[in-house]
């Protein structure tokens, strides 16, 4: 099977993703894009956009700040309970994070247990360090965010935002305001955010700073009706229900819409989300075996929460959270009132001035990135080269361009079509060395179509189409490649 | 004449940009992008892209983290000489960036002084607290940089990048390598950049969150040719010269081909991104008589730099700098090759090996859009409301969809349009008050067309089509729509 470390391979010698500052050995948890990298990112979050964003009217979408002053995160809670226990080797300094740690030397299940009662359990089960067998420290809290200050006199705290959402819920009057808007009303945000996590680790998994793609989607609780729900109602997901937890069955097949009526699913809008993006993943070539959503049990929920729902996505190391799905309820929104004395609700057409409640789908883009390349990654013996089978849509280049030879006025005529091309598409000029060498790089980062234009060129305007996949070529016109690619765009 | 009171009312109540955390009174310097403002920004960018980056076949894309270690900052030189002079009043704590604060009161030009050299005009000056005439404290240097550490034990000192560039550089060889480059080549990126202003002022203008996009061009300095410089060598572009800046007479029109022949500009492709970048903000609305490159001063440059040239723009409240071309040469190399131990040089065809010269033309995103605002801004007494002229390429939404009233199937059939519009394009669904007031909406934020489905659209397919400039209108098939659009979107 494919693992963590081809994939790492891929990316860091094809310009995908690698360490930030790797020359000096990185900042561990960081990354950067490289140019093909990018590419795919920025194809994926438009696709996204499309997806989630622009097929729905009632969605717009905002870009704030990373740096958020202390106040926010005061309210919002984080700076109180954004923490994980920390124990630390009183003899050679190594720190663990106190839970994971228990759990996996104990079997012992401990979310949501105090830093005392972890302390008395690593006691009990004569836990010491597993690198010099050390005693363990007594368990504290390490709050995650990265801290910093404004100003020359250091006195304005200020933290990295840890989640994007806290932007949206300071700035939903002005924004509900300004776009004139009514319930249901979505709104949406792509940017960094950032976890001092105590291990960075497993690559891109678990990292410092990362991407996140969210909506918040804030509606009338005593009306959660909406005319797309119907579109979807019928539509089945993979559920690990709170029952099939608690009695280690498997996951049920279910409708969404009997999910919502048995009240399994809080609302429609969570329902609406959690069928949207079953399609959307496998669309992406992740197949239902490997799609799963886990109803969070009580001990992992906030106390706020009218239920949560983890997308999990089956990786070569275990099943892993990839998309968190809150409901939130109103409990931003309060907080945010209370604190900052402003009067968030909204009034209704009805009369009523409620605080809306949220559904927040949140997506980690690197844990998906790293999804859609393994489960697109083809170990293939007869071709002689590994390659990426991604959806032309969020292909870094739609197709590459490759004179058969550098003479002749081949290169010329190459480079002409080129750059007719590259107005309107991504795509790749190849000339070095053989064809088969030029397929072979272009289908490790899976570039769809490899376009090669040869003597048979000058004479009749035809070029041939290699198509990645099947590595058959057909022979087309030149006039006739730009809706070839377009009728290849539509995923 | 417009003001930025003008730009920053409209910002705020548009939906534009805003301060962050707002409800809470903000963190001075940070701002968010709403609805509005988020199609605008992204549009900018896309066509920065396609002006600055797809127009060339040899400048690829990156996107790195924004947290680096220190080790990075401490080899660019960062750490020690990101800095600027403060004084503070020792009676009310009231602090002042200490060479402005000369500089706004004498009249003496006191760049590149020393912090011992400031504190002793402060006193000879007999300069005060402004605020309270208490006395101010000896000058000491402030670091702009903001600080934060990575992982539990706090040792790990890390920054917040003070500029994006950091990125590209170390990166530099495993991009160059994965890229499979030659010289000429050019890393590009936008992402967030921060510094922790003394006094963030101006609105956007001197902000601590901002988001800057550049280019990195590594060349040979010994072989600084290139196919794309013959077509912009005629170009003229409006400089100040350091002779006029020290002569005090006016900026010179010259060709960037005498320029260079001059050594006036040190490089082709220094005068190649100063063509293009007074082609690029014309294209945007802004007067040639509101643009033009300084040649900075000595002891406004840095050691290193073979000479830079800001863009300044004529804002309402004076000349500033906007984009920062800078000739970096092989410093940022050079060091990071000392700091890193690895050795960044590349080889060339002819057998020489070389650390690369680079020339960086950067943007600062905000203030190029407020300055796009600024001149796009129209005071229209005649029209009865105020409008932003945008080129139809970044304007938030292409085109405004009204049904005249909203019966009769009217309405329907506006959605029906619109839906299939916004498949293509950004456009706006309005169906609240007259149509006089939805145009005046949409006119206050840019949006170049409105269309009108009416009674008569039921009969014969038609609609009205509002040029946002002219206000006048014109009537063609719902068929024709989309081409309609799209000869718009050719800027």
């Amino acid at each position: 099977m494919v693992k963590l470390e081809d994939i790492q391979r891929l990316c860091l010698t094809r310009g995908i993703i690698y360490p930030t500052a790797e020359i000096y050995g990185g900042l561990s948890g960081t990354f950067d894009y490289g140019p093909v990298g990018v590419l795919i990112k920025r194809k994926f979050i438009e696709y996204w956009r499309d997806f989630f964003v622009k097929s729905m009217d009632c969605i717009v979408e905002v870009d704030g700040a990373t740096i958020l002053p202390e106040k926010v995160l005061i309210a919002s809670g984080h700076v109180e309970s954004f923490v994980d226990p920390i124990t630390q080797c009183e003899k050679c300094k190594s720190i663990y994070r106190a839970d994971n740690f228990i759990e996996e030397r104990t079997g012992k299940f401990v979310e949501g247990k105090s830093t005392k009662e972890l302390t008395e359990i690593i006691v009990q089960e004569k836990l010491s360090c597993p690198n010099c067998k050390g005693k363990l420290s007594e368990v504290k809290m390490f709050n995650l965010m990265f801290k910093t200050f404004a100003g020359p006199t250091g006195e304005q705290i200020a933290y990295l935002r840890p989640e994007s959402a806290q932007n949206i819920f300071t700035s939903f009057e002005r924004v509900f305001r300004s776009s004139r808007a009514k319930l249901p009303f979505g709104i949406a945000q792509h940017g960094h955010a950032f976890r001092n996590e105590i291990s960075a680790r497993q690559f891109v998994i678990r990292s410092r700073e990362f991407n996140q793609i969210e909506i918040e989607m804030f509606f009338d609780p005593e009306n959660d009706d909406f005319e797309e729900f119907q579109s979807i109602a019928n539509k089945e997901i993979i559920l690990v229900t709170r029952e099939a937890q608690l009695k280690k069955t498997d996951a049920v097949r279910i409708k969404i819409k009997d999910a919502v009526n048995k009240k399994i699913i809080p609302n429609k809008w969570m329902g609406f989300f959690l069928a949207k993006e079953f399609e959307f993943f496998k669309s992406l070539g992740i197949p239902e075996s490997a799609l799963r959503f886990r109803h969070m049990l009580p001990e992992e929920t906030p106390h706020y929460s009218g239920g949560n729902f983890d997308l999990e996505i089956k990786f070569d190391f275990g099943w892993k959270e990839t998309v968190g799905n809150a409901y939130r309820t109103d409990h931003d929104l309060k907080n945010h009132s209370k604190f900052s004395g402003e009067d968030l609700a909204v009034s209704l057409p009805d009369g009523r001035k409620i605080l809306p409640h949220v559904v927040e789908p949140s997506f980690g883009l690197e844990r998906i990135l790293y999804a859609i390349l393994l489960y697109n990654f083809v170990e293939d013996k007869e071709r002689g080269w590994n390659w990426l089978r991604l959806p032309p849509k969020i292909a870094p280049y739609i197709a590459g361009v490759y004179p058969l030879v550098n003479k002749d006025g081949i290169n010329e005529k190459a480079k002409e079509i080129f750059k007719t091309l590259k107005k309107n598409f991504d795509v790749l000029f190849d000339d070095a060395g053989s064809i088969g060498k030029r397929y072979a790089r272009a289908d490790e980062i899976g570039i769809p179509f490899g376009i090669t234009i040869d003597y048979q060129t000058l004479e009749d305007d035809t070029v041939t189409i290699r198509d990645r996949d099947s590595t058959k070529q057909e022979r087309i016109k030149i006039s006739e490649i730009e809706s070839f690619i377009k009728n290849k765009l539509i995923l």
